[in-house]
């Protein structure tokens, strides 16, 4: 074997189908509110949560508790190495897609 | 929420790491036998085997046995419907990829 196939490439921390979702639209605003999440990717709030647990676990997202109002709001975003992490995952994606659709 | 975000186009049937991977292997030859893809992907005999089962149950993937010489060979290779579900797959990818790499 010559090289390593580009599916090796892929990170289950990132790859999962949900938490893939949460670095994607995280990567499209500075923060993002838990609800506003929740409702996009269609979660319950203990599956967000236990996949949130997982991503800051891995040191990709930061949480930030705050306010609306006296409105108790949990605040999320992606930390630089969540950044490196999601761009890492979608070259390995772009290589998986090319290497298919070749022809 | 007008429309649905690409997260949700991915089926986790499909989209689980190995077994993208092994569908990727699959597309890329009429049939693949058992050791050459575990080897591929550096995978045990035991997590290839579950993989291939729910990649059968799912009708995604033809499974024969056959000897090569006295060996017993399993042979491996996708069905139409495992085609159909990795382009699928791969387009949920593509429209992923290039929503955040849009800039």
């Amino acid at each position: 074997m010559s090289d390593v196939h580009p599916a090796l490439d892929l990170d289950e921390t990132v790859h999962q189908r949900v938490r893939l979702g949460i670095l994607v639209i995280l990567s499209e605003t500075s923060e993002c509110a838990f609800g506003a999440l929740r409702d996009e990717l269609q979660l319950t709030d203990g599956n967000l949560s236990r996949h949130l647990q997982v991503l800051e676990s891995a040191g990709l997202l930061e949480v930030r508790k705050g306010y609306e109002g006296k409105r108790p709001i949990t605040w999320l975003r992606l930390t630089a190495e969540g950044k490196t992490a999601l761009h890492k995952e979608l070259d390995a994606l772009q290589r998986l897609v090319s290497r298919v659709r070749k022809d």
